[in-house]
């Protein structure tokens, strides 16, 4: 087959997180299927996301303004920031419809195998946000992973110069979690944060 | 939260075949980790194909001309046709790289269910073609299900008329597959079309 641009599209659609070559041939050839009704809308909203979206000054999060709508939300608490890592993880908190204060958005973790040092990471930022800002408690919800653990540990150090309470996300059991199925840390975790009934 | 374009988008991708919304957030989040190099070049791929790649009015298949590389191949058989359903089942034959002859596109298979009549498939030009060239066997290539397999006596019936041979993918087991797997009709059509060693 000699269609360049079109095993072009494909390979790099195959390329992107939990798509493979069958599943973006699939993809690409039911766009192709309806030009009008579906190819051509989907590149008119494509274009304006690349156009209108940008990351917030404040937080990192993703919108259409220079300041993201949390970071507007003067009913949200202005004396508690979460640190996460992605946009991700700061929508997915969202969801929880729980937390109601302000965000950070790291931009990764620390690592050692992938090259990521504390420059790359907005820490310096979060730094100067605590420090002119009237923040009382930072909340890190970082990955429960190796790399995430020692990323929490080296922020919760960085910031225990500053005047303000450090925590993390508990460690246990998920809600809805079946014991036998729980792995072994998980299970060590839940069992030293065990509470009283 | 509201990103309106940017869930407009999200929710566009997630009705895309074999993805979901949690997939499809998690490809846009990826994409404008790095508008640049991933997202603008997407976006411009994508315009290209749209412009320029067309329905071959030969066989149906997609390519940049009017008539795809396959019907312009002047080195491939011209006596034999192959029919299929779609786009990615020509290119499923193609990869097995043993036909060489024609190929027709039919556009679907007849469905009671989904109201798909005879007129709403590439029937009538796959006989035009068959009366005014010089074919000697139409392969018909339509996936083995019910609807298939209704499509493919149809299609022989109505082929039946003309001066061709019409033979159908000969079924069995798949190569590779163990036997304890395989469906009890898979194992009777295959015990049923046994060959002598």
């Amino acid at each position: 087959m000699s269609e360049q641009i079109l095993e072009k599209l494909i390979k790099k659609v195959s390329k992107l997180p939990g798509l493979g070559p069958r599943s973006s041939r699939r993809v690409i050839l039911h766009l192709l299927k309806d030009k009008e009704k579906l190819f051509l809308p989907l590149i008119q909203d494509m274009n304006d996301v690349a156009d209108k979206i940008k990351n917030c000054i404040e937080c990192g999060n993703l919108d259409e303004t220079d300041i993201c709508s949390i970071c507007r939300n003067t009913s949200r608490n202005k004396n508690v920031v979460c640190v996460v890592e992605t946009v991700a993880d700061l929508w997915a908190m969202e969801r929880s419809n729980v937390y109601t204060g302000q965000y950070h958005i790291l931009g990764g973790v620390l690592s050692a195998i992938d090259g990521v040092n504390p420059d790359q990471l907005n820490i310096n930022s979060l730094e100067n946000k605590l420090k002119s800002k009237d923040f009382t408690e930072v909340i890190i919800a970082i990955s429960a992973t190796l790399d995430g653990q020692t990323t929490a540990h080296y922020l919760a150090d960085r910031l225990s110069k500053l005047n303000v309470k450090v925590t993390r996300l508990a460690h246990g059991m998920p809600v809805g979690g079946e014991l036998d199925f729980l792995d072994d840390g998980t299970i060590a975790q839940a069992l030293k944060a065990r509470n009283e009934l």
